[in-house]
C-alpha cells in the first residue's frame, strides 16, 4: 500500500471531525426502496402520509448507505484499510426525508494492534449521520481493519 | 391495518424458517458500490484481485440491504410492521461474490410488550444470510416494532 495514506499509527484516540455533505433526492429514496426495502412508506406518498413518519421517509439502510459512502469518500480513500469488521448499536434515530443534506460525524474511540495478525490494526469509531439541523438521523459503531506501518514494532498495548 | 396480518401475538419465540433466493449479479455488485461504496475492490477486477478478498466481492452494505429485501419480501409485508428499531452485532463473516445465491434464516429469539405504547411490541430477531453453500456471510440481531392486537390486554411479561 502507498506510503502517503494514513496508517493505524497515524490514526489519534479521541479525535472527531465532520466530514462531507450529502443530499438525498427523492429519485434515490424511492430507487433505494425499490430494489432493498419496498415498505410503502419508502416507496408511495399516498401510502406515506397515513404511514409510521406521515410522509415519503428513507430505508434506514440507505441512511446506512450513504454513512459508508461519506466514509468511503473522506477516510477510507485516505487510509491503509483493509476492510469491516463488523458494526454495533446501528440506531436510526430519527427518520430521512428526501432534501435531507447528511454529514458524518466520526470519533476515533479505540485502537488495538491484532495479536494474530502483527500488520493489521483494529479501529473502533463511533460514527453519527446529522442533517442540515444538526439533529442525529444514524449512530452506530464500527469496527475497521487498517494497515500497521512497522509491523515490526512490538505491541505495547 | 389488515386483520389477516401477523401482530405480535401471532409470533412464537424459538421459531427458526428460511426464506428467499436472491441471486446477486456482478451487474448488481458494481452499481451498489459506485453509489455507496467505492473501494477498488468492490468495483475493478483487476484491483480486487490484488484486494483482501482475491477477486471482486460485494460491499458489505450491498450484503445487509439484500437481507433487508428478503425479510421485507418474506416476513415484514405479512406483518403488521411498525418500523425497525436498529440493528445490534452486525458481522460480516465470508465474502460475497457475484453470481452467490443469497437465503434468509430468521429466529425469533425474544418478545415483549412495550410499557410506553400498549398497541406496540418489540420482537427481537437472530438474522443469518447464507450462501448456495449453506456458509453464513453475514450475521445480525434485529429489532423490530410489531402492531399488538389487543392493546387492551394487560402486560403480563
Amino acid at each position: 500500500m502507498r506510503d502517503d495514506l494514513l496508517h493505524y499509527e497515524d490514526i489519534e484516540v479521541g479525535v472527531t471531525a465532520r466530514y462531507g455533505q450529502y443530499t438525498l433526492t427523492r429519485e434515490e429514496v424511492i430507487a433505494f426502496a425499490e430494489k432493498y426495502d419496498p415498505q410503502d412508506f419508502h416507496l408511495d406518498d399516498a401510502a406515506a402520509s397515513r404511514g409510521p413518519f406521515g410522509k415519503l421517509a428513507a430505508s434506514g439502510w440507505n441512511t446506512a448507505a450513504i454513512a459508508m459512502r461519506l466514509l468511503a469518500d473522506h477516510v477510507i480513500m485516505r487510509q491503509a484499510a483493509m476492510g469491516g469488521a463488523g458494526v454495533d448499536d446501528l440506531r436510526w434515530t430519527r427518520p430521512v426525508y428526501p432534501g435531507d443534506v447528511l454529514t458524518l460525524e466520526l470519533t476515533v474511540t479505540e485502537k488495538r494492534r491484532s495479536r494474530s495478525r502483527p500488520e493489521m490494526g483494529i479501529v473502533k469509531l463511533s460514527q453519527r449521520l446529522l442533517n442540515q439541523r444538526d439533529e442525529e438521523v444514524l449512530r452506530l459503531n464500527s469496527n475497521g481493519m487498517v494497515r500497521v506501518r512497522h509491523p515490526e514494532a512490538p505491541i505495547l498495548e
